[in-house]
């Protein structure tokens, strides 16, 4: 019989599973939009369509190789849209698609809680 | 001259800088926040206070390691209040704190967005 998970009204589960369990694919996609890249990625996209050069300006810090991964990965989750236009040079831009606005929506609530909090946060965890 | 970063009217800076500078320490928070164990445990601890072993019987797959990792991070943060009582056998208990309230209450939203839609996710990234 399967478990029912419910918390605070909000049901966490789905017919493959639920978050809690280590095989779920709701626990990879859980991984990918709560990567640290992933959220800045996200989140700086919500600001409008940009070229690869824009994301890289955004998110500081971010390697070449990371952000070719996380886009990758963020558009084969069907949350960001790689449009190649055919020009010389080559341009290609990245936006959100309505899934990814979707859940946008929902991170920036707590991006913005987590700036307005961090100070009282140690920069290092205790040993 | 600070820039200023607002997305969709959420504030997104605190005097020490933005989420999206490697050195500020909203960085940190967020790497907190939104590892997959730290989610996890926050949203499992949301149900009320629990022992140890409740809190891993929640969270499926985590190791002890990894578990008592994420406690320790997550009280650190002041997200999380651990309690040890002096009796024999000891005995010690995990809950949020109002912090720890206040940011599951944005987690919640965002965690149940994505078990509703983990289904249209490959499990697996493509090469």
């Amino acid at each position: 019989m399967k478990e029912s998970i419910e918390v605070s009204g909000i049901p966490l589960e789905n017919p493959a599973g639920n978050v809690f369990e280590p095989n779920c694919p709701s626990r990879v996609l859980l991984d990918h939009v709560t990567s640290r890249w992933g959220v800045l990625v996200l989140v700086a996209l919500s600001n409008g369509t940009m070229r690869w050069g824009e994301v890289r300006r955004w998110v500081k810090g971010i390697t070449e190789k990371m952000l070719a991964h996380t886009l990758r990965t963020l558009e084969a989750d069907g949350l960001v849209l790689r449009v190649a236009h055919p020009e010389v040079p080559p341009r290609v831009d990245y936006s959100l698609t309505d899934r990814g606005q979707e859940l946008v929506a929902l991170l920036l609530p707590l991006v913005g809680w987590v700036t307005a909090n961090a100070e009282a946060t140690p920069v290092e965890s205790p040993v």
